[in-house]
């Protein structure tokens, strides 16, 4: 009733996984919260990090879900690691006759619809007067700004709508809950599926690990006054 | 088949039918062709500005028109002032709590998915030894760093989407015909159905005429080295 809880939306993934365990280890959370549209086989069976199973674009199963975590307590942490870059069907654009309307759509709707609904449904639980945080994984190349090479139309396009719709919640949740900070972070090229097929040089790879705790470092340091903003892993502000 | 051709995509609508009046007035243009997917009744029977109907979603419909246009001449101009904002199933977000996945996909859908697909098929058609234009109409409100206010989510986001689909294709121009410039305008409040629901002061208000004459005036002056950019009505450069 009186927990503080961290959420973990798109646990199943990388970066997902690392964040739970990386809170998991940390003191002050009365539970550490999976949430995905299916449970890992080998998710650990351990009562302070449950998995919640749910359809991320079913409107009615993240109030459900909201319901469900209201009652254990309020929200410190919601983490939103979800995205989508390739799969069978989806290849990354290298130009832009490649571009079509069905991978955009497909994009957007994982990188931009499914975290502004998780956003939209449980904003509400952040308490009203602590600090909380938001924080929904976005990617460097989802910056206009700094795009010189062009390609990954619509990932990087999901990602600058991923951006705005960050941008317009955080700016909304100002006005409601003056201590939250709600941001969207770069968390440099990390060794998951995702980037798989395309990191060049493994080397320049950070593990989940590594790059789940150098974000939650950024999260710690940053003050209500960068709600609204785009960080990477290393703290510094990115371009829109 | 030597022609210089202006093309207005979304000509049915208050800025483009303007742009295609002012075109038709400039010398130098074979033909200024408008394309939308229905023709106004009132559309003039003139051979120097036919409208061509189609399917703005339909890829095979898209590469019949470009088909058609290259046996015409070359692009010049290709201005995309497609757009949609509200409509009786569609209104702006006032707050996050408004969101819904079937308002962000149909905005991304007309707002983003048709000037990408729009640019993919006629961008073959720009000379490549000649200064030419792509321009598509954004809003100021799709700027991230710009917005301070909120509200307006899925337009916004869309608007954000589009930017950085042109900067893309602006990116890839820039390689295979270095002397085209494609970019992002913002035209100002216009008096069209468009804003009608939203503008305030009618006194702010550009006239369709005057939007046009002034977003034409800023595209005779942008330099390849502009393009990839994002320009307001007075030339000044928008942040994204
Ligand atoms: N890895 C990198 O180098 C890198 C770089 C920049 C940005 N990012 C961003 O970081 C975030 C996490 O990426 P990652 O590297 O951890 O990728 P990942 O291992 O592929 O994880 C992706 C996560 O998103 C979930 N997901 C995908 N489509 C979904 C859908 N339709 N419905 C519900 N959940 C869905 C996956 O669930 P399932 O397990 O059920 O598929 C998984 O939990 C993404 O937003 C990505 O764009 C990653
Ligand atoms: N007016 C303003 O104050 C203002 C301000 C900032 C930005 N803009 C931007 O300027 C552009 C032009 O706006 P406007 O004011 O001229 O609006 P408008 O009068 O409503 O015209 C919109 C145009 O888009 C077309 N369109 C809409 N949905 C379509 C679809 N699904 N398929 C094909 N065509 C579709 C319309 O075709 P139909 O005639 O067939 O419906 C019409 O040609 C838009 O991108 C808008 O976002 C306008």
């Amino acid at each position: 009733m009186s927990g503080r809880l961290a959420v973990v939306v798109g646990a199943s993934g990388g970066l997902g996984r690392a964040f739970v365990a990386r809170l998991a280890a940390e003191p002050g959370w009365s539970a550490v919260i999976g949430v995905g549209r299916a449970r890992p086989d080998d998710w650990p069976e351990d009562p302070r990090t449950p998995f919640l199973t749910l359809d991320l674009l079913d409107e009615s199963a993240l109030a459900d879900l909201a319901r469900q975590l209201r009652e254990r307590g309020t929200l410190g942490l919601l983490l939103i690691a979800t995205g989508l870059l390739h799969d069978t069907d989806l290849t990354p654009e290298k130009s832009m006759r490649a571009v079509s309307a069905e991978a955009m759509q497909r994009l957007f709707e994982v990188n931009a619809v499914i975290p502004s609904l998780v956003a939209k449904h449980l904003a509400p639980l952040l308490p009203k007067d602590e600090r909380s945080v938001i924080a929904a994984l976005s990617a460097r190349v989802g910056s206009i700004g700094d795009n010189r090479l062009g390609g990954w139309h619509a990932y990087r396009a999901s990602k600058a709508a991923l951006n705005m719709m960050i941008r317009c919640q955080a700016l909304e949740l100002q006005r409601e809950r003056p201590l939250a900070v709600c941001v969207v972070l770069h968390p440099g090229t990390v060794a998951t599926g995702l980037s798989a097929p395309f990191a060049r040089s493994p080397k320049t790879l950070f593990t989940p690990d590594d790059a789940a705790q150098r974000l939650l470092k950024v999260l710690s340091r940053l003050q209500p006054a960068d709600s609204g903003g785009f960080f990477a892993h290393d703290g510094q502000p990115i371009p829109w």
